[in-house]
């Protein structure tokens, strides 16, 4: 991984090798493991607990003063966690976690060697009490909710570390470290936090800065003198999920300016350089991530992620993940299905349907129109798959709403579209987009297509540099320090800027000169 | 307290004033208290564990951002350990502790004024287990045997806490630190740290150096977010206690050599100044705490602890704490026993009977001569009060010891009786010590009598000042790295200097010139 050494470690196993007690040599076997791995560190300070203190004379005798340490770097010092004989195998292991509203991903390392063991991704649990984060923050408020929600989210998470050690033929024993990243509610629900204020003027978290926590302090079921680095957030909604990304874009190390939007229910931008970074977020809907949309479903086998409508024919041509029968859409094909639509002329600038182009395809159903992306005898689940106007208009909304957040930002910094050289598109959800359909909608700004780079799970990247090394970790805390979060502002500019963006692509057409 | 200012203090209660959160100013409210009391303790870091931080939102709510906070600083950082009304009683307290093999002695401390509100001493409770440190290191050994003698201290402890704060009307909450000084073997005791090997060659503790630990880690009932300081060790037979004896006599700040003396079954021994320290530890054996005379007992009501005995008529008078009848001798009152027996003529330079100045005083008993110290008709147990020639034989035995081990350790350091300005006796039991009658014995050296100085608890003095000041608690560790430990070589040598040191005073009368 770019930029990442062994050297650079923070979870790490080295071998200490001692003199034997003498009595001319009468230090305390805690103090001789201390002293003997302080010098294997070169000098740096060593500290343990008084738990495990209990168990290493016992150990040091078994294997004669020669054993490998298992330590992690807190603030200012090592931590023994454990010591083990010197041919100990298999290696230390490190979890690295996005903990993400709706799922949640998490990776299996081995922290000698930096490899990726497994990775996995499943359901945040959560979703059980309130698919939202707001129906969360309430049902937090209740007699013992927020227990509730830590305990189904801890759980859950166990039950994977037991799996991945099952899978891996490991103890979870040898996970000494992980690395968590998630938006600023879900990291006080991770620790049992009672986000209350989060959602309330003058949305204020109960806490900036986690730092590092010890598993038994959230119950996490990896080693029990292990250490869990828990990502900050730079307020209620600039969360440890986007700061894991700017560690992963690099972006705080370029010289050239950046723009990095996580697209989802709420949108996420950061803007900046290696001298500035400013933040913000707003709410853009759920219909980027095709969460309205009645055939909108997450990316999984026979969704619809891409879509070609030839113009002259007016033929569909849907892609499926798998290439299986089509039994719905994910929030990327919805932007690719409607970027085509409009080329297609089936849909105007306003984004309404255009029915004499739609011609066979378009129904009315519930006095609304609809139109046929999959006809029943194609589909997979034997229905018809359609996209009513409603679910248009509110995509329209969205990719307003994410437009005039980019351009109000940009116009925060006294910036234009075209001072910025690279745009990053975070989450899995931005991955999948197809950058030319969303700048067809006017959703994301016209760029040359090569600046635009995906980046997938960016949480989960970050997490896992600051999980591998310790210099990530500490720039960590330095670009929280150096985020300025701004407060969209949503007055009359905003609001003027907003509906000039309802068109596709926009009212002002010399901002999109690429789309015809 | 000499040389301790409050501004020195380490657990102490300031006032926290923040600005209430605004849109502006989003910070969240753990950040907030930490930055504020960080400003309040003029830019030091502050740390705050995460279930705390669960709190603090309430409580900040609740006083307006306005509170004082309970803070003790740790290793480099201090940590929050409470918030409460800017206008709260009572105060923080503290406790200071001296873990005797015997006894226990615990000092309450207002933390704001340094006041002693109370103080309390108890018999150790694995006296049951077994009166002797041996005899509890082999119980350790056994199944369960270290949980049941950590658990019977912690338990006493933690019900002397209790009484102690329902005594004083406050909160065992309102305790927020102890401070807890005692030997190698008895603070492995009160950590759970099985001291097999301390009595086993080469006589390796677990731990040399506890330094700060959390209550819970033991068990111990004072504010579950509160520090305990424990004493380190400089060996398996140079304890904390001993450490602490230092601390409180200052000879490691002044310029003049000094010798320091913890009279007991162990004698131990520390020489030097500001600029080197020496310490040695030798069995004294019993004896000098009147543990083997059949009259031997503990300092309390009716014990004899002086006597003198009018050389001419051969006449006893005995005083006798709280001067009740007689019902035995304590330690000190055995050394003045047998020195005034010696200046009398009734024993020898050897320490043996001479029946004819005893006359109606002595009696044989099963074949062995016994002294009767207060006849039936005087005693307060109605019984006669006797000390026998084999329990003389101890003193001397144990006395030469003493002797000896001060000599050779003297020695060792290429010094002699005369280098040495202060002679400073530890111990509950040598501030009872005369002085006079220990050098007549041949016990103690025969410096100048303003030489002397008897310092009580040292244990528990040293214990008290590490508790009030971070310069004293630092300075503990300094002590322990200073100090030398040198092993009693009980060699040829030794042998020949205890068989001389087995007359009295000594067979070389010119190292005690003011005895007759």
């Amino acid at each position: 991984m770019t930029g990442i050494s062994p050297k650079d470690r923070w979870i790490r196993r080295i071998p200490v090798r001692m003199t034997p007690p003498a009595i001319k040599d009468n230090t305390a076997d805690v103090d001789r493991l201390v002293k003997g791995t302080e010098k294997a560190l070169g000098g740096e300070e060593v500290g343990i607990d008084l738990a495990f203190s209990r168990k290493v004379p016992l150990l040091l005798r078994e294997h004669g003063y020669h054993v490998r340490a298992d330590l992690y770097k807190g603030r200012s010092s090592w931590h023994l966690v454990n010591i083990v004989a010197p041919d100990e195998a298999p290696s230390v292991y490190g979890l690295a976690v996005d903990l993400g509203t709706s799922m949640i991903a998490a990776r299996l390392l081995d922290l000698e060697t930096g490899e990726v063991k497994e990775e996995t991704s499943f359901l945040n649990p959560q979703i059980h009490v309130g698919p939202d984060i707001l129906t969360r923050i309430h049902f937090a408020g209740q007699e013992g909710g927020l227990q509730e929600l830590q305990s189904l989210l801890i759980n859950r998470l166990n039950q994977e570390i037991q799996s991945l050690a099952e899978r891996q033929g490991i103890s979870t024993k040898n996970m000494v470290g992980a690395s968590i990243a998630g938006n600023t509610t879900m990291t006080h629900l991770f620790l049992g936090l009672d986000p209350y204020w989060i959602c309330r003027e003058p949305y204020i978290p109960v806490l900036n800065r986690p730092g590092l926590i010890r598993p038994r302090d959230v119950g996490l079921g990896i080693h029990e003198r292990g250490v869990v680095f828990v990502f900050p957030n730079a307020g209620s909604y600039f969360g440890g999920d986007l700061i894991a990304g700017i560690l992963a874009s690099g972006m705080n190390h370029q010289e050239e300016f950046s723009i990095l939007v996580d697209v989802g229910t709420n949108a996420e931008v950061v803007l900046g350089n290696r001298d500035w970074l400013v933040a913000c977020a707003g709410a853009a809907g759920p219909a980027l991530e095709g969460g309205v949309a009645s055939m909108g479903m997450m990316a999984g086998p026979g969704v619809i992620d891409k879509v070609v409508i030839d113009p002259a024919s007016g033929e569909f041509q849907v892609r499926t993940i798998d290439g299986l029968s089509p039994v719905g859409i994910c929030g990327s094909g919805m932007i690719d299905l409607v970027a085509q639509l409009y080329l297609a002329g089936m849909i105007d600038i306003r984004g309404k349907y255009v029915p004499e182009k739609c011609g066979r395809r378009m129904r009315t159903i519930d006095e609304m129109q609809h139109l046929i992306v999959v006809f029943s005898k194609d589909s997979g689940t034997g229905e018809t798959l359609t996209l009513s106007q409603a679910e248009i208009d509110a995509l329209m909304r969205s990719k307003a709403a994410m437009h005039t957040i980019l351009t109000t930002v940009i116009r925060m910094v006294h910036l234009e579209w075209k001072d910025f050289r690279r745009f990053y598109v975070a989450g899995t959800f931005g991955s999948y987009i197809n950058p030319r359909s969303a700048i067809v909608l006017g959703m994301l700004p016209d760029l040359p297509l090569d600046g635009y780079e995906a980046l997938g799970n960016t949480s989960l990247a970050g997490a896992t540099r600051a999980l591998l090394s310790l210099r990530k970790r500490e720039e960590v805390d330095e670009i929280r320090n150096r985020v300025t979060y701004v407060e969209m502002n949503v007055n009359q500019e905003f609001m003027n800027e907003f509906s000039a963006a309802k068109f596709i692509p926009h009212t002002d057409r010399t901002l999109f000169p690429s789309v015809p």
